[in-house]
């Protein structure tokens, strides 16, 4: 979910307290189509089953850069639901090429996206159900309640890493294809489960890496852990670094040197009032709609500061990382340009970094923004088929950070993100709702079938080994 | 030397540019004493094989924590003096609980102080001469011109770690002792080689438990490489942290987190004008004699500042490293108030802060102030020797950092610190003028015979394998 985090190991605390997100299990509207109707009931009749395959899931380490063996057990499950599987990555050339791509540490060798197709019988419209298997990795043992590998199931909720970012929602889709097959469910159009590596560090090695490949359709849903709101945008996100130089010195003749912390303040001070300034000037009321964003749809954080190596020296160096988010609309070019003449302007009025201006560079992740037109088919689709599900409209909002689903705005797929209920995503003790799960496997059931459409005939119920 | 630094790569720069630091070989006077006159054309004539052990001795890697293998090398070199050698160390528990004592990662074991004792013949006055073995880590080989633990002589200097700080002053204390034996010199009072560990990270398993030990004298010389001056002082010099809990949040809501860094930029400040303030307020002309002194005799230097650990999160915790000075006849309770008053001061202007004081600790190094009375007769024996010597006075003045010497001050033994001429102490590319080396054993010579006296008589010159 978002990546932009591949290193970090707090809460993002993004979706706020569970109170805020609206009840699971809300009232069901009848569906009138008896296979989809079969469909529904196989879902909740092996949801069972469903719950075991996400415990086992959460049991696979899956941390970015090692996905492999829980690629593997994807494409078992893929092959026992009948898909036509592939295994899909580019060559690193390729990728590294595109305009698009984060570099990252590792290459795409061993730890392939997996591709499962349910043909389409007929002519109709094409639908990808995107999920990323890679977790962030789960920080100190200590802060978990129990292993962040061996999950837990209390009351209603499972607990360990990845249990919502993503694997409930991969679970979910899992299940839909599942329940859909036992419904004797025959697609007009393609299926496609998309299961993806890398998200959590940008994506480049996963979703981008099939869309270039050709993996394409008419429109994709990912589900990502976004409960209360239907997700069609987010901010453009850049990393960046400011390195300032000083002068050594040693602490004794401090006053030889020219301590680059001190040099850093007026810096920091410039980038915070860009942050404030910005924060007023530019709102989009959907970006503003998740828990916790109200006020604020940009930000420009400074996430860390290193000046100096030791007590008892001046500061040679000290450097800034920060993160700016932009909104549909803005040119990257001129974030940037904001960012460096803040940084230029600080510098210039100080005689020491006038002579020595800090360099800005542009590294790290690196997105643009996304925004889903509302009023496509796809995004009304999703709209009746949550409504119907939850018993009551599900909005749309923007979310605060970067998602895989901008690959598929740039390359001009229709996309919507909409998951189960979770908390502590990239945090200890993560959790998912399990009546969450099974609301969104529901849905996306509801989904394909008013996406793809039903080109076979009523059939009986089937069970197959799983 | 002075410590401080265990950690750091970097040059010190503390000596300044080599020009400004005299020049080496100056004229000597005539002495009239015999014995005197032999050792110090025995000095001379096997100056040579002075310059092989300062090979062999910085060829050993002895980085401080890893010292037994510098140790049995310099056990050996006592013994072939004919000295009487005892390790000493002392209990963990009797350092820890002394109120001088420095924390530091390792234990003595393994690691022991060597002495060597040339037991008095009469009842003369007894000199400790004492040399560090330990050296600070080389850093990145890269930086070096050649490898730091193969030495290389080039012109009149031998390159290396260690060369300077202090290896060469430990070499130049035992080709004095050699010189003194081959003359046939009988010292009237104990003449005690104290080659110890640890000094670069304060000194509590080297110097402070030989003393503690019991292994004492009339007067301590040191011969760190301090050669423009005869360094009679240091100031007292403590190390501390300052920590500031800010509110993590993601940086998609960071408007819902408090910024630990942005919060202690007014800290930062506020610790910057107690620099400024005391700079002005705290004046000692003995402590701006060494080269780069002028005009500054105490510093408040902020040598680190680490905040947060993502650019996309917003920093929860910065952590400030500094080193505050203070000169004889400030009580380092009246020092840390201060430091503590400034953080305070700055917290209370701050909302967040006033409810979330930073705190601030005192930890790492920390040495009192030395003062050594010029007065004392040792002081006027190691003027007249050095003058000797080199042919002009040699003026005294105080360091800038802490010294093993405070040990001596603190048990009331005088005490003078004297050495060769180096450059880049701590830094790469370390050398030593091997000139230098020479003088400081000559003046060693001189010194030892003057303070302990000749209680034999005149002898024949006697060479022994060494």
């Amino acid at each position: 979910m978002a990546g932009e985090r591949e290193g970090d190991r707090r809460s993002r605390e993004r979706l706020g307290p569970p109170a805020a997100r609206g009840a699971v299990g809300a009232g069901q509207e009848m569906t009138t189509d008896a296979t989809l109707e079969r469909a529904l009931e196989a879902l909740d009749r092996e949801f069972g089953a469903t719950v075991v395959r996400l415990q086992q899931m959460v049991a696979i380490d899956s941390t970015t850069g090692t996905e492999g063996e829980v690629q593997a057990w994807a494409r078992h499950r893929m092959e026992q639901l009948g898909l036509e599987v592939e295994e899909v990555q580019l060559e690193e050339s390729v990728l590294a090429a595109h305009p698009s791509a984060v570099v990252v540490p590792w290459s795409g060798k061993g730890r392939p996206n997996v591709v499962g197709r349910w043909r389409g019988a007929a002519a109709g419209r094409s639908l990808i159900l995107n999920a990323h298997v890679d977790v962030v990795p789960p920080g100190p043992l200590e802060s978990w309640t129990a292993h962040p590998f061996r999950p837990v199931i209390r009351g209603e909720r499972l607990y360990g890493r990845g249990a919502a970012d993503m694997k409930g929602g991969w679970v979910a889709i899992w299940a839909a294809l599942r329940a859909l097959r036992a419904a004797g469910f025959e697609p007009a159009g393609d299926l496609i489960f998309m299961s993806v590596v890398e998200e959590e560090a940008g994506g480049t090695h996963g979703t981008l890496a099939c869309l270039l490949a050709g993996i394409r359709a008419d429109a994709m849903i990912i589900t990502e852990p976004l409960w209360t709101h239907l997700v069609v945008g987010h901010p453009g996100v850049l990393y960046f670094t400011v390195r300032i130089i000083g002068r050594t010195a040693h602490a004794a003749v401090a006053h030889q040197g020219v301590s680059a912390l001190l040099e850093s303040v007026p810096v920091v001070e410039a980038l915070a009032a860009l942050d404030r300034q910005r924060g007023e000037a530019h709102h989009m009321e959907l970006f503003e709609r998740l828990p916790g964003t109200a006020g604020r749809s940009v930000h420009l954080n400074l996430g860390t500061l290193r000046a100096g190596d030791w007590p008892s020296t001046v500061p040679g160096e000290a450097v800034i990382e920060g993160r700016i988010s932009y909104l549909p609309g803005e040119k990257e070019e001129a974030v940037r340009a904001e960012v460096e003449a803040a940084v230029a302007a600080a510098a210039g009025a100080s005689p020491w970094l006038s002579r020595h201006p800090p360099k800005v560079e542009w590294s790290g992740w690196r997105g643009r923004p996304w925004l889903q037109d509302p009023a496509h088919p796809l995004v009304e689709m999703m709209e009746e088929a949550a409504r119907a599900e939850r018993g009551a409209p599900v909005p749309l909002a923007a979310d605060t950070a970067g998602l895989d689903a901008r690959f598929a705005g740039e390359l001009g797929i229709p996309c919507v993100v909409y998951g189960p209920r979770g908390g502590n995503e990239h945090g200890a003790d993560e959790w998912v709702d399990l009546n969450s799960v099974r609301s969104l496997a529901r849905t996306l059931v509801r989904a394909a079938h008013r996406w793809c459409g039903n080109a076979g005939q009523p059939a009986e119920t089937k069970e197959e080994g799983s």
